[in-house]
């Protein structure tokens, strides 16, 4: 490489995306690139010039181990859609004076669907123009839900996090033995795709039973077959565990958290009160069947456990992010590197690079034939699917008893 | 020993409670016990002759590694109070009747402050009747407010779980910035102690600020100074993270949560809704403030996250288990095994044995002085007494990417 590269992260936070910023960074250098630029908060800091000098925030082989480590977007993100060229072409020329000014030649962005969509009108733009910076995504989200792509760094880390999790609620919740049973109803992250809840299958194994059911978003939910279930199962056995999608929704389209605000929640100060999915539906089952429940939230800590992160999404995620830079470096513009699962058993996994408008704001959802006919639980396909991706760990250093992240002052 | 040993598990579950019944079954062992007797469901389940004999259980010397990684209580637990000996002398009778039967010399009780209460009275009951069963209690509980001891086996896993899991939240929260800016309240467990809250602040170090505010329930909370500090803050920083405890009251005694409840959450089914701490406070501040919100719980997570167990707490929790042996053995009853710190730095801490009269149903509170004037943090005297609780860690042993748990199909 003869100019400057330069690197930004987008959406949602992971426990990976940081080891995306690692391998960018590590393959810029190896590639001879004088400067690794890091975008503060995406592209809408790039538009205030906001970005610093990555050499000074992974001086040493120990920053970048620790960057690996490190949850959340290190740069910071945004979610700052780009307006149509033809909308407002004064966003882009501000973006290109910017990139010329720091002599950039590959511009890579770390994040999903929205980030893809910049990716794609940047690289358009610079085309139109014969601009020869090139514009490369890199996958990234906890939701899986990224077209072409076998899966997407953060999901295994997440998914990881999910399986061990919900083992040690199960565990914990056949300890105490109440009158008419227990209930636990385990929400986890995933508005449209139910890759994350899905993962929730990795707790069972010989040592656990799992959750009792897992609903996913793709198919609709049915309050009263639900009920029914529950209360089959709680005939059976003093535990029930339920994992169930933040997303779903009756058969009408309405999320079931909404349907707990329909009931005019309004507290003192006249605002609507917002319950989640679980605590809604624990109270309904509460009010029908009497019995104790728990209402849990995985919330944001299931795409920040890097305590838990998987070996192998913290590796791909890292090498994601050195394939973006050798695609950028090699001419490649308007691409999105994506992983190609060779094999299962053994596990192999590879890079390509794909067309970024294939990709765009196209969501992957779980196949139909992923979940099992009454829409209760995930087949054996999705867990040969999601296996390989949660397998080896990665040790945090630990300081003091806490894992350490990587901090600098200048950030 | 020349008889059996019989030992229970009793109360709420921690990641350690496991680890000190390892420890009572090896000393058991190692010291001559025939027979190791497990109680299915604490004191309730000996009630109906439910006991498990260990050494189906912890067979092997990997049983015992897997046994101490294992959260919740493996035997099971109960909420059981025993009624008084001069209330109700048929169910003394009924015990001392299977233990009897069992041909039990030692019978160890592990559990919080309910569970030292069981102890008291059998042991009184024993005495009054010149039965020679010995009757000795094992500490164990997350909210670490049982009395004499300096803290509590299951106390520093969890408080390890916490400052990791803030650690997490916090980096998470600075990643993407909002307009009015965003307030994460955590929710932690203890309803009258603040010692598990308080260990929200082992998050802070070199690289984490640490959360904005801390509040524990020794000291009554004033939703308008909480609003009026939330707003100062917001004022100068993008992201606010609060850690406050499920107990915490306003100066009328009423629990937080129950202001929500208290403004007429009713549902379809009418229902009261039972709204969360960290919850209401949220509605509260999104609807003065406008700003975006985030209530976490941490929920049961924070007492069964075995795979981020500390080990000096699994240590200390397999010590106690095994000083209530021998101290059975050696003679005393109606005592409790506790924890002795000798030092701070180096921490060095030993067992020792109190009488359980002195114990029973005193709950003891995080000092006035360990709390900053305001109420609003805790101190470094806080910090220097929980730090050492949570050093070191216990490798999970790993099964295809997830921790595995000590399972039987006899249990």
């Amino acid at each position: 490489m003869k100019g400057n590269v330069i690197v930004g992260q987008s959406g949602g936070p992971t426990a990976a995306i940081n080891s995306s910023l690692a391998g960018v960074y590590r393959t810029a250098k190896d590639r001879g690139a004088k400067k690794v630029y890091g975008m503060r908060f995406g592209i809408q800091g790039l538009l205030e010039e906001k970005y610093v000098d990555l050499s000074e925030h992974i001086a040493t082989e120990l920053d970048a181990e620790l960057l690996k480590r490190t949850p959340a977007a290190y740069l910071g993100s945004c979610r700052y859609k780009l307006p149509g060229i033809h909308e407002d072409v004064t966003v882009y020329e501000r973006i290109f004076e910017i990139l010329e000014k720091l002599d950039i030649e590959a511009f890579i962005y770390i994040g999903g669907n929205d980030s893809m969509d910049t990716i794609k009108k940047l690289s358009d733009y610079a085309i139109i123009k014969g601009h020869s910076c090139k514009f490369v995504g890199c996958p990234k989200t906890v939701d899986n839900d990224l077209a072409l792509t076998d899966h997407t760094p953060g999901y295994g880390s997440a998914a990881k996090y999910i399986g061990t999790s919900l083992k040690e609620i199960i565990r914990d919740s056949f300890c105490l033995e109440y009158d008419k049973g227990l209930v636990t109803v385990v929400e986890i992250m995933g508005r449209n795709a139910g890759w994350l809840t899905g993962a929730a299958v990795l707790s069972k194994g010989e040592d656990c039973t799992g959750p009792d059911l897992i609903y996913l978003p793709e198919l609709p939910f049915d309050v009263d077959k639900f009920m029914d279930k529950v209360r089959e199962l709680l005939s059976k056995k003093p535990s029930v565990v339920v994992a169930l999608s933040e997303g779903i929704r009756d058969a009408s389209g309405t999320y079931v958290c909404e349907l707990g605000t329909a009931a005019d929640y309004v507290d003192a100060f006249g605002h609507k009160q917002l319950t989640g999915t679980a605590a809604y539906l624990c109270n309904v089952i509460a009010g029908e069947l009497g019995c104790k429940t728990r209402a849990i939230e995985l919330s944001t800590l299931q795409r920040a456990a890097s305590h838990l992160a998987s070996r192998v999404d913290i590796l791909e995620a890292y090498q994601v992010g050195g394939a973006a830079v050798k695609a950028a470096d090699e001419g490649d513009t308007g691409k999105m590197v994506v992983l190609e699962r060779l094999s299962d058993d053994p596990y192999q996994c590879g890079t390509e690079v794909k067309d970024v408008h294939k990709i765009a704001n196209d969501e992957k959802l779980v196949p139909r034939e992923w979940i099992n006919e009454e829409g209760t639980y995930v087949t054996e396909d999705f867990l040969t699917y999601v296996k390989p991706l949660i397998q080896g760990d990665v040790s945090p250093i630990m300081v003091d008893g806490i894992p350490r992240h990587l901090f600098k002052h200048s950030i």
